[in-house]
């Protein structure tokens, strides 16, 4: 079984059957494949003697993303495996515990996650979740610091870069993210309804010096092992527990960049709040809930990173007074920046957000797409001047009136 | 001979009597190792019956700085000669033709320059060499456009990342150039007579937070492929001829650390005309000679460069109006911080240069030491604000007032 081929069911449970120290010898295994078929194939493997199960998630060689198909590389999996893996040593409770991976094969084995409900659909529902500002704000520190030049042996950070060389994966942010929003490009889905505000960014000049330049800095910055794709459709959570998966972006980039990707999605959800809340009150509300996340988050997160380089910073040089401080504030300024990008490419690029497409009502979905790209652009264009998180909360706030 | 062993002088000859489309079948070799012994075997191997001669390089797996030995990567010999071949690609006539390469016995079989001189010895005898601005801008904007993201296949440029991971060596850089120059470090050799001005140095903060940041830069940018140890002793040179050579600390970089390095070792031949000119109106037009180069060389670079960007960039974001400018500024103020590094190192680190250890004169060397640090200081704290070349050349005649 080296060879690469797609597993049947059957397969996928004789493969599990094999594993050790999970199943009981000769009991029964029943599998269901759950994954959406675009990507992956998703085998969850249960045990029903025992109640036990797992996840076998295996690659498939192609993307299929509305209806179009392109190849994939299979490395996509042994990256994720790996990142998974380095995650897992960092932050233990945060990510699901992987119990065996074969590259050839694409395949990783990993911890059932199905009492948890993706992190996109429970704010939909409104569902509000005290323990993630914490969790998230520690698994942001620890994954980002640890990974760096500030934390870990400087030499060996270099190794890391290598083994996470990321091509095909990093392409598609590439584009989808910091391209073809800003250009009338075959990829976009742009909603008819708000044509004037899409065509105002493809000629928004300020704006596209802006997206350039963080563009660069995702293509050649390479400051921490970075999960590459952190919304909170990568996120599994209920109230006590939050489970970050699918690194299967995971490249070495600007820290920046998963901080904003968390920011990004809780300000979507945000702006769809103008059809999922119920009255105004409710509205306002479970928008202060989601800005006070995002500063709990920040709050949090830059005094973890900060704790953790006074007591183990690997680097005399990094050490130099002044330095931080200087960090911190150019790390919450490209926060900012790709916030903003991760914001307006969910409006009109390719893959858009049911916090906002599921919107029945469609003057409250196009009052929300407004909302995300007024708040986006904002964020982009405020990028460089940014001095504290207080100010994206008021971006946020002005995007409503 | 697929197992690494250090060379013998008769084993050099038969191994490049094996070589094809060099030598003659049965004819006489003769050989010289000529190297310092330190890093590297060098054979000089003549066919005196043509005159024929080729140079075989073979690391050493071990590093001897100033008494000292260390272990070092035999991967250095792959990666010179992979980017030897890069770079021969881009300007076949600035550097050396590769013959053979042979990563296992990590040995490289390259073009004799013997009748080249090291260009810093070059300097140091008054000469001067009015090609060597021409050559050295279109080596730096064809190998620094063409091997970064916006000269070439963006994803083929990842790889390229990978395959440059160049742990050992960068290692080195980061230490002497932007560590131990900046505290009481071992590692320096401080002269005894500008110990105060050393001092200054390690007590000096602003200078720290600019050199922290310089050197994440070097450790996190991957902008371009790097020479990475571009000074003027890696400079074969004659009046019609310039060749780079020794591509060791090759890497993927911050683009202004290879010019930066050849703008410091012009800068601190400069200081050492304390020295070396006979007499106040030789010294000051030799100084002109090497600051109009200066100017020269960045003019050059600086019309090769976007020249390059707006006929073969290969990226639409990048062609954003602004953004050629604003990189510009940037690669401008790159090149000042990562100059003054460059400068300071050589005064008081490890490693220092005979354009002013040389010089006979105490009184003589004493000031070209404090007019090197002085000058070196300055560009690194002025690094974030230079906006033109004229500025550097300014810091430049200062430092002598």
């Amino acid at each position: 079984m080296s060879t690469y081929q797609a597993l049947s069911e059957a397969e996928a449970v004789a493969y599990a059957r094999k594993l050790p120290n999970l199943f009981q010898p000769d009991s029964e295994l029943t599998s269901q494949e759950i994954g959406d078929g675009n990507l992956n194939l998703v085998f969850h493997i249960v045990e029903p003697s025992t109640g036990k199960s797992i996840i076998l998630k295996q690659a498939l060689p192609y993307a299929k993303v509305v209806g179009e198909s392109w190849p994939l590389s299979l490395d996509r999996a042994r990256i994720e495996a790996e990142a998974l893996i380095i995650q897992g040593e960092l932050c233990p409770d945060l990510v699901p515990v992987v119990h065996a991976a074969e590259p050839e094969l694409a395949l990783t084995v990993m911890q059932d996650l199905s009492d948890h409900v993706i992190m996109r659909k429970g704010l939909i529902e409104g569902s509000r979740y005290p323990l993630f500002a914490e969790h998230i704000a520690r698994f942001l520190a620890h994954t980002l610091f640890y990974t760096s030049d500030l934390g870990m042996n400087q030499q060996e950070k270099k190794n890391r870069v290598k083994q996470f060389i990321n091509p095909d994966l990093c392409k598609i942010t590439e584009d989808l993210i910091f391209d073809d929003p800003y250009t009338d490009s075959p990829n976009n889905n742009v909603p008819p309804a708000i044509r004037d505000a899409v065509e105002a960014i493809w000629n928004d000049r300020e704006l596209h010096l802006e997206v350039a330049m963080l563009r660069e800095g995702f293509m050649t910055r390479a400051q921490a092992l970075l999960h590459g794709d952190l919304h909170t459709g990568s996120i599994f959570i209920k109230p006590d527990s939050t489970k970050v998966i699918d690194p299967e972006f995971a490249y070495y980039g600007p820290m920046g960049f998963d901080i904003g990707a968390v920011f990004a999605n809780l300000l979507l959800n945000y702006a769809g709040q103008e059809g999922w809340s119920k009255d105004e009150a409710s509205r306002a509300d479970y928008r202060g809930y989601l800005l006070g996340t995002i500063r709990d988050i920040w709050q949090r997160f830059e005094a973890e990173f900060r704790s953790l380089w006074n007591q183990y910073g690997v680097d005399r040089v990094f050490k130099t007074p002044g330095y931080q401080d200087l960090f911190m504030k150019r790390l919450l300024q490209d926060t900012f920046g790709y916030s903003g990008c991760k914001m307006v490419r969910r409006v009109h690029g390719l893959a858009q957000v049911a916090d906002i497409n599921q919107l029945q009502d469609e003057a409250a979905k196009e009052r929300a797409q407004r909302i995300a790209l007024g708040i986006g652009t904002s964020l982009i264009k405020f990028n460089r001047r940014a001095e504290s998180i207080d100010q994206l909360l008021e971006i946020a706030g002005k995007a409503m009136k």
